[in-house]
């Protein structure tokens, strides 16, 4: 075993070339067994073992810095650097995060998360590195999936022109997590295809050489306009137009070349673009033969790469399935997803009307534009989009969709606390930042029946909607009474109270009814209304439960500041209604990862821990006298 | 006068090309009457007089879609498509929008305001076409500063992959708002210059014939490899890799030829982009030497060129002289701007420290993450954007920044509403936005002065910081008793009231004075707070004021949802000070456009509406007798 022996890159290097490549088998064997049992990223990780041996072994990490685009395929870097026993405890509450985090390491950059951010992160790390005359090396791996994401671009666009010293390795496996799409992509592949360019070339010239009197002047000739002839022969031409040297296609499990060419690109004072190809999945037979469903995992059985645990209800297929329905008699309802067709469920959908199904690529900004430009004339677009990624669209949604009022719907996947991912794919801020804008409805069900009928009522509505849901959802059926209908802004009051009214959201609703149950035996009548809507709130039911309680409490999965229990406040104070409030959220802090049930827990939004709380608050109200 | 007979676009197709000349010469006018009277965009309205009209000529709009990018270059469109008259009246109440907008005309296929969304827009139209079966046209007008930004990017990714029938016309002048900044730039450049290029193709074609033997084998031989002789030939091998056609350079000021190519282009089944050269300013000597100072305008005399009103105190350029100076001794401060060095006055600070100032074109999100990955290495960079623009980079103010805890402080210019501008550019929600996000630091100045000790703060704070301030400010002296000095956090008690309590933000904290001495006028004593940070709150100082008063309000120049009104009634949940509240601030829908003061006078926040609603809600307090 090489791997136990590496405590920091520095072991690395006294390794000859065939012990590299022991280590990256040791390496592969090691991530399989650990993701495998904790789920995580695998097929990403599997594809750039080789490459990252590299980048370690030629560049200096730490004073060297290495920043890994998105990040979920950091696991060798985080094995070569220290953190092997924390690695056992991947994205588990206090193993290591399944992201490159500034705190864990200081390998780790800066922290990272959300795609297509490294160039620019690593632009501005070059650019203190020339401001304060340092001599460090700045490389930044982005795959090519983030590529179609505009920041790179933007960066790029910034870097290429400064001619600010800095590699950029271009991970190339064609795939982003769904296959990849775009003329970005399909340029790639043209490019992977390219080696025989460089033998036309060779050919070319020798076969000029040959013609008497004519042959070299001709190559002269053509040399004199030289970006033409370089664009003739190499073909990074789109590179090149943003100022980038484009060195590639290299094979990036070929160790040996891979050292070679990055201690070139290191003696390079220019911008430079290393176009490494890889095979994602690579070395794991189910991950080479399926890399989008082996892209993110939970647990599985190594022999057969069989799940371990599949009861859940995916709620974004129960979405996709009911929009492919109401699609067979409604021409103007189609689906964009940014990237996560399989993700949001809308790979479905596509089975289904392939032609009303558009992947944009891990593009947001555009997706939610696009849509825009769909409703705008006349088709009912639905994008469904992580609710961490969706803030990339922020601006998008607040100007193109909402300032037009066009009936775009929003299919909010991954809502509240996610688990192991962490604090950069919490999706806790969506109610704040959707809540500010004009125009918008802002929906959360409690369940599966809710889902589908907030999803029936979107497809009737005239204009912007956004629907909050978890990964995960379960169908309470009748245990919960239900209205048999509702309309937007409607709440539902799930059972009476007399001393305390909980208006609970989304998820949260059944802890709420549970935490009343459990606030009964402590002779606490508390009622629950499922507030369905965030906005526009039902005031009428708002106005006539929190008048007769003697202590209103809110409950949401998302943070306080600009939530849904600020928007009660503020229903209340304008309503005139004088009743103490407790909000009870997401903390005023980033939630790592741990599990759901212990993410909950640690914002006190188990139905426990609200009992705890509203008692807590309750029993002060009435030993003081009010 | 052939414009005044111009009712609608089918009239514009009567006249003949020499009619068509003089017709842009009496638009050139027409804009510059109105724009020296009104205020505006000027040097980009002039420069694609020519090319809209082509575009009327040849497109059959409404029932084709003109999408123009960011729409501030829309004057000429608008006043070919029946809105003279409102035009008369541009950017005030009542008149015309300075940017497209739906409600206002059929012609006006979407709203916009913000760059580098039309491509996305139009795709969505073209896609809506398809999956109809419709059969018009779709044509984007986007400018070369647009382009630097990553949604056009990530559109035409999509748009060329997808091969959809459309066109996008890039108006290159060469300048966004400050002259333009990346690799594309100089790309553009580089092709501008490239018809030499035909010359050359035509040249080696000819020179090869006469080759015996020899020369056309050659020529066919190097034919065979067709992308390759392509790029070596036409130029725009940048689009040619996204899967567009290239067409261009083309003369923007030559209508006949802009018709013939757009007729063209018009039959073509492919995604096509159009590479037009234009002037900026073209027929308005002063914005032609200086289409930068004339891109946005104020009022100004048509023969000199000179403003007519310039009293006021730009607040940016006072950050800026201030950044400068501390920048002296701290080699670690930077600016970095996007595409808006003159606008938040940061080309002051670049006059100075010229290898300090980053201006990263329009490119908010990395000009964010950049920031991130700076501070991450040591430096202190200031963020100086426009509040509606910055909107673009809530993900990376989250992600990248705060969830990395890192010292950046954002400069945001022209927060609260900023008059003739409207809607897609009111700053009223940064406060919401913001508030939510962990380890932010949120402060509004009331004055120039304390914007300075602000800034001075900020020098040396260890986290995330955003300063948030109008364009324009005053130094309110010492008619405002104040505090020699203050601490993150830490509030002002500006003067004392038994009744009422305001607390305000920012600009509203001279209103709110104002008010608190009408209020004295109706017997009602009613203090003022300037609660300059928005975030953390002074608990301290809300709790004592708060307790003491029978009715707090709140003032802000913020939408009301998320902003610092729900802040102050979450905070006084938690500190149990039960007291009715009044928030005011910006209601629930986006504000057009009109003078600042008409806004705040429709918002409810001059200092006499303020009074008004503090009065009557005070009144009905003490009538009901709570």
């Amino acid at each position: 075993m090489y791997l136990e022996k590496i405590r920091e890159p520095a072991d690395l290097k006294k390794l000859n070339i065939k012990q590299l490549k022991k280590l990256a088998e040791e390496l592969r064997a090691e991530i399989i067994k650990v993701v495998s049992d904790r789920g995580g990223h695998l097929a990403s990780n599997l594809g750039i073992v080789e490459l990252t041996i590299a980048m370690h072994y030629v560049f200096d990490a730490p004073e060297d810095k290495l920043v890994f685009d998105v990040g979920h395929q950091s696991y060798a870097h985080k094995l070569l650097t220290g953190r092997y026993n924390s690695f056992q405890r991947l994205r588990s509450m206090g193993g290591a995060s399944g992201f490159p985090q500034a705190s864990e390491s200081e390998y780790d950059s800066i922290t990272a998360g959300h795609a297509s951010t490294a160039i620019s992160a690593a632009l501005g790390m070059a650019r203190t590195r020339d401001v304060m005359r340092g001599d460090f090396n700045v490389v930044a791996l982005v795959g090519d999936g983030a590529l179609t994401g505009g920041m790179c671009y933007e960066a790029l666009n910034d870097a290429g022109h400064s001619g600010t010293r800095m590699i950029v390795i271009l991970n190339d496996n064609a795939m982003s997590i769904s296959p990849n799409v775009g003329a970005m992509s399909r340029y790639l592949t043209h490019l992977r295809q390219s080696r025989s360019y460089l033998a036309f070339k060779r050919g070319v010239r020798r076969w000029l050489a040959k013609l008497p009197h004519v042959g070299m002047p001709l190559f002269r000739f053509l040399e004199r306009f030289r970006d033409s002839l370089k664009s003739l022969f190499v073909d990074g031409k789109f590179f090149d137009a943003l100022g980038f040297r484009y060195i590639g296609p290299i094979d990036g499990h070929d160790i040996q070349h891979l050292i070679r060419i990055l201690r070139r690109a290191k003696e390079s004072d220019e911008p430079q673009l290393i176009h490494v190809v890889t095979q994602k999945g690579r070395g794991y037979k189910p991950a080479e033969d399926h890399p989008d469903v082996y892209h993110g995992v939970a647990p599985f059985l190594v022999e057969s790469g069989e799940g371990r645990d599949d009861s859940h209800i995916a709620l974004g297929r129960i979405v996709a399935k009911q929009l492919a329905e109401l699609a067979e008699n409604d021409i103007r309802i189609c689906t964009i997803t940014a990237a996560m067709a399989g993700g949001t469920g809308m790979d479905l959908f596509a089975q289904q009307h392939p032609e009303r199904c558009f992947d944009v690529g891990i593009a947001e900004e555009h997706a939610v534009t696009m849509a825009a430009g769909m409703a705008s004339q006349g088709m009912k677009p639905y994008v469904a989009i992580y609710s961490t990624f969706l803030q990339r669209a922020f601006d998008q949604i607040a100007m193109d969709v909402c300032r037009n009022s066009l009936p775009v719907t929003f299919l909010i996947d991954r809502a509240g606390l996610v688990g192991a991912d962490g604090a950069t794919h919490q999706g806790v801020f969506d109610l704040s930042y959707l809540r500010a804008i004009p125009n918008m409805v802002v929906a959360a069900p409690r369940d599966v029946r809710d889902l589908k009928k907030l999803v029936a009522l979107s497809a009737n509505l005239d204009r912007p909607m956004a629907i909050r849901y978890p990964k995960n959802g379960e169908d309470l059926g009748p245990g919960i009474q239900a209205q048999q209908d509702f309309r937007i802004g409607e709440w539902e009051l799930l059972s009476a109270g007399t001393d305390v009214m909980i208006f609970a959201v989304g998820r949260m609703v059944q802890a709420a009814m549970q935490a009343s149950i459990e606030l009964m035996g402590k002779q606490v009548s508390a009622g629950v209304v499922d507030a369905r809507f965030v906005k526009p709130m039902d005031e009428k039911l708002l106005f006539e439960q929190a008048s007769r309680a003697r202590l209103v409490v809110t409950v949401e999965e998302n943070v306080i500041s600009g939530g849904f229990g600020e928007g009660v406040l503020d229903a209340l104070a304008r309503l005139r209604v004088d009743r103490p409030v407790l909000t009870l959220g997401v903390p005023d802090r980033f939630v790592g990862h741990a599990t759901v049930d212990q993410q909950l827990q640690r914002c006190g939004l188990t139905a426990l821990e609200i009992a705890k709380r509203v008692l807590e608050r309750y029993r002060a109200l009435t030993e003081s006298g009010r």
